[in-house]
């Protein structure tokens, strides 16, 4: 049986998934030494991210240590990870990662990225190996369903990349968890949605003592 | 002891509180009877408010019927309504409303109205009186306050002016009922926020049938 094709992010509450666009500004390492927009972008992400980032799951699986919280949320960050089998991302959000995730990626599976540039499978110590796609999502996503097997396709980011994928009415359900955080400007994860054509189904709403957890099945209008 | 200010509105999962403007829509009857853009505005705004047409509260403050759905989400609504002691809200809404609002207006306190235009107040029956207060939002608040007493001033909208207010440092506390739905477009609740100077503090998240409900405290960051 196919699993299900989904995301799970963490949003503002104003909707932004992700601070303002570090294109430009990370060009060198000069730039990024020096750039004070660097460390405004890094404190926005943490806040973002900072229901995560004290998880046992999280510090785990970035071998950052055996320790950290667990609970509801540790439960719910490990679940999003045991379910996924595969995962799509955009070429920016590899780009960004191929400079800062350690030499074991923290994904362990397949990974596929939807991107024009021609390149070689990437395979990285952790069972995580990127594979470089250049004729678009339809195909990424046959790819990552085969190699997913029984278990979900989760489409990781970035916000154009799921919007694309949401748009396209590839996307079964997804998983937002709000923060306590208002950013003002940034990636902002539903801009361009085909609004007249999908409608929401909540499956779930779930509050820990950071944020809420709401899962939504995606439904045709 | 004074009150809070606060605000509480339903919002799409995409941010928006209102559907696209009808400014210039609504000009003359002819254009409202029409125009296909009305009935998909209705639509809209009964898109996210469907977790409170069916209440009994809302039901019975509209002299709609004493019948309606008890429950949590009824509690929520009557409470909202209950600690208000008088509301304000900007020149569009009221514009709006009083084209749309029954002979008795839902608010049942006085109500002042941020705007330039001069105007004498208007008393309704049920206890809505609308001041139109032409110096500014303090000076609406500061008359609020006093009318209000020992309950709180909700900023009844719409989103300009809850941000207004917001950017201003005025707001103590809101809530969002999170609608399962999708905009794409219209008022968007957060447009212009002065994120560097607001954090918020998870008060509590409040998950029902329909929507959740997100309670925030604003604090100067």
């Amino acid at each position: 049986m196919a699993g299900k094709v989904f995301f799970s992010v963490s949003m503002s509450l104003d909707g932004f998934t992700a601070p303002e666009s570090m294109d430009g500004i990370l060009a060198t390492p000069e730039q990024r030494e020096q750039d004070p927009r660097l460390d405004r972008w890094v404190a926005q992400w943490r806040e973002l991210h900072a229901w995560m980032l004290p998880l046992r799951f999280f510090r785990e699986n970035l071998h950052l240590g055996d320790d950290g919280e667990e609970g509801r949320d540790n439960d719910i960050a490990r679940q999003t990870y045991e379910r996924t089998g595969a995962g799509i991302m955009g070429k920016r959000m590899f780009d960004l990662g191929e400079r800062s995730w350690p030499e074991e990626p923290p994904f362990h599976t397949p990974v596929y990225v939807v991107t024009h540039q021609r390149r070689d499978p990437w395979k990285r110590p952790g069972g995580t190996t990127f594979h470089f796609i250049g004729d678009g999502i339809h195909r990424a996503l046959e790819q990552a369903r085969d190699a997913a097997g029984d278990r979900d396709v989760r489409i990781a980011g970035g916000a154009d990349t799921i919007l694309r994928f949401l748009n396209a009415g590839l996307i079964d359900e997804f998983t937002i968890a709000v923060s306590p955080v208002l950013f003002g400007a940034g990636s902002r994860l539903f801009d361009g949605i085909d609004a007249s054509r999908i409608a929401l189904e909540p499956v779930r709403s779930e509050p820990t003592a950071r944020v809420t957890h709401l899962t939504y099945a995606v439904r045709p209008r």
